[in-house]
């Protein structure tokens, strides 16, 4: 795997980060473009690669490796909170 | 595997997904524990997962498989609509 393209999914419109990993693969000639998101992002970055991959890409990319993760830590309340984390890796189906 | 067990997160209490989970593992004795989510419960689903693998069964338990995936369809309103879903599998480690 050359490049490592990350798209961190947040609260912008939903069609920028589709369009984000589209463009990676598309413009850039991406092999494997990386859908990340923390907390309550996480739904909305499985819609983003699920939009990109089935809609936009469809049978050229495919989610080749799913990650969750969360982090401790202590919040300004100095409550203990913990944030969970996913990283969705796209990769075009003919990449090795 | 033997044993199949789906703990399907929506609107309830986070606590009761989470102590599905762990009873799943605990009492009866299951080798692997599938949570699944649709649409924006994917994120309480993945905080289920980690909450129940890091804070509860911590060293006993880990994600062995994350699958994402959507449906399509036609709403009350005409629209198709997509929605996306997500299954993390947890595997007690030292099952095979």
């Amino acid at each position: 795997m050359a490049e490592d393209n990350s798209i961190f999914v947040g609260a912008k419109p939903f069609m920028n980060y589709v369009t984000g990993v589209v463009m990676q693969f598309t413009t850039k000639g991406a092999d494997t473009v990386t859908v990340k998101a923390r907390g309550k992002f996480i739904s909305r970055a499985v819609d983003v690669a699920e939009v990109a991959a089935k809609r936009f890409l469809e049978g050229a990319v495919e989610p080749r490796g799913i990650n969750i993760n969360s982090e401790e830590f202590t919040n300004k309340e100095g409550k203990q909170v913990r944030v969970s984390t996913i990283e969705i890796a796209l990769s075009r189906k003919d990449a090795s």
